[in-house]
């Protein structure tokens, strides 16, 4: 049973290079009949942020027993942490910089370790590809069957990234620009959550001096070329331009405020 | 058996996003031992010629009983009708947008559903990705051999292109441009059945105000850097350039009248 | 037990595509049971040294009797040939235009075959997809146990690339650049066997008139956006840029010349 598990990788590499290919292979070779998929290798170069929101965002569309694991490493072979952590049966395997910030601040997140048993790395390890060396290898372990425990020490503090809170200030809540998309629909870290009391059609969303009246409820509400603003399919709020590309067109990037008022 | 159908993903995506990724965790979830496929995630955004010409040259090449699905979706969450269609043993899930135009015109082409069924779609649909929350969900119950009356009402007025019609006047045939490859092919929507009974050496194909003489059989039938015609891997007349990009050089895009001309 | 064999796709054909597609499509139809991964789609353009490297750099990470295929092929359609090689149970199936340079330098390279049998060729051949219809096709009766010395002649000559041989003068390995990777790490033929007996604190590489001191370890042992030295994931020494991209800010490209100096 274990060996079927999915294993679904998401990296910072780009799209289809060697560096997750190698991946695969390694873990072909440890687990043959793990079911691989790429989750996202498209993540900006070197962020983390980025990276935090699209595993956060992914992971729950895969079964029970999903191995995740996520590749966004500038620190490699430096002193930081290498870990493992089951969330709500989910596993997810990462470096200890933050990726893991939205599914381990999860009610259910159980104990973290961190992987440095030799035995469930390569032979060799580069000290520029973890992904390969530990990550792949020790996912595909995990694959088989190991037990989480078995890989190292619990550890009690992983880094979790401070950016996905929002404020709420009167009428007024306030948060940031995570990402953009290949769309370039703006994503925020403002959740539906965070105004879901709030009528649609009395609120407006301000970012990099652009006021958008009203929330849509898709793409085509608007004429082309018009900006809007909605709840993405992530549940949080997205600032998109239908038929262009809103991020390019406001200049927005990451951590970029943007404002919820309530008229 | 039908649990290890094929199924085939093409979008306007980008490769290697997370919204491919999401898809095929929901298809993993309904149907574990679906075999996922990426047709093809590089259509240029919102492009539904594209899209549907990519699609009309791939499917043939998948074994019988495969399920494409395909998402360029710009109208999504509007009035825009989902559809799942069954072509000489191959079935197709989209947006009834043209995206299916070339299976669809297939002599073997059967009756056609709308998406409606809410037993067959997530359980919360967001209106701006119902290639995750209704195509995929469609896709991996079809796998599970869940007959496709099952999904909807019939539809006898699916949505067709025009653009892949061409024109004869005399001795000229007069075509468009479909769209550019990776490589800055220029594909056309004039077939190799279009241009059967010419002298390869007899013809010019005219596209931009550039003539070029003659039909070549391989890229390198010309020298380095220099255009050429011939008929592409999907029988469509190419316009290309030698370890060169066509599309850049002409500047092209997809629309742009071309002439064959038999001397 | 043949029929599970691992299939592994390396091409130019761009992220994502659907020519890669198709050729999964190929294989899906004969060789339904075949485990199919992307090795790298991202190979630049007609660039067959690029293409031999990522090849020579990935297949080991691979089970014994994977089956590479590897498709950048600038002369599809003309007399190059198309061949089959087995080294050290692994396959290659690639034209032969110097791609398999690097496992062809082996010593346990057995004999190499022409893909001349049109019994394992698609019925109809395009002269400007061979991938498709000659490669993968080959590659998927090959996962079914057809034997390599039924695709056709064995041949003596296999195109091998000069590339990679470094030159040593006194104190002073010179070598080339190979690529650069999509973090702009500028990746040489210089191994780390070539520079094993070099103390690290007290060699220089000069590339572009830009010259290193010492060799690193890790991308962040120096200060972001600092130029560094060290030997990559794959064995080679590589110029990179912490947190930036070396290949844009030297301008390096495939074949500029790069010296070791020890002092």
């Amino acid at each position: 049973m274990f060996g079927f598990r999915t294993i679904v990788l998401y990296s910072d590499f780009g799209p289809a290079s060697r560096y997750a290919g190698m991946m695969k292979g390694v873990i072909r070779c440890i687990a043959p009949e793990a079911f691989i998929i790429d989750g996202a290798h498209d993540i900006p170069k070197y962020d983390i942020i980025s990276g935090a929101f699209i595993l956060g965002s992914a992971w729950r569309y895969f079964p029970d027993g999903t191995i995740h694991l996520i590749v966004v490493d500038p620190g490699v072979g430096s002193a930081r942490r290498s870990i493992i952590a089951c969330v709500d049966s989910h596993f997810f395997v990462a470096p200890d910089n933050g990726l893991l910030s939205l599914p381990l601040i999860h009610k259910k997140c159980g104990p973290i370790f961190e992987l440095k048993n030799p035995e469930y790395r390569l032979k060799t390890v580069s000290d520029t590809f973890y992904g390969r060396d530990v990550f792949a290898s020790a996912a595909a372990y995990l694959s088989c069957g190991i037990n989480p425990e078995k890989f190292g020490e619990k550890i009690i503090n992983p880094l979790k990234l401070d950016i996905f809170r929002t404020e709420k200030d009167g009428n007024v809540v306030k948060g940031r620009v995570i990402m953009s998309d290949s769309f370039g629909n703006i994503i925020t870290n403002i959740s539906s959550d965070d105004i879901s009391k709030v009528n649609p059609l009395r609120m407006s969303v301000t970012l990099k001096g652009k006021t958008i009246e009203g929330l849509s409820r898709c793409y085509s509400d608007v004429a082309e070329g018009k900006m809007l603003a909605l709840i993405g399919s992530s549940g949080f709020l997205e600032v998109s331009c239908c038929k262009g590309n809103a991020a390019t067109q406001l200049k927005s990037k990451t951590g970029d405020s943007i404002k919820v008022k309530v008229k």
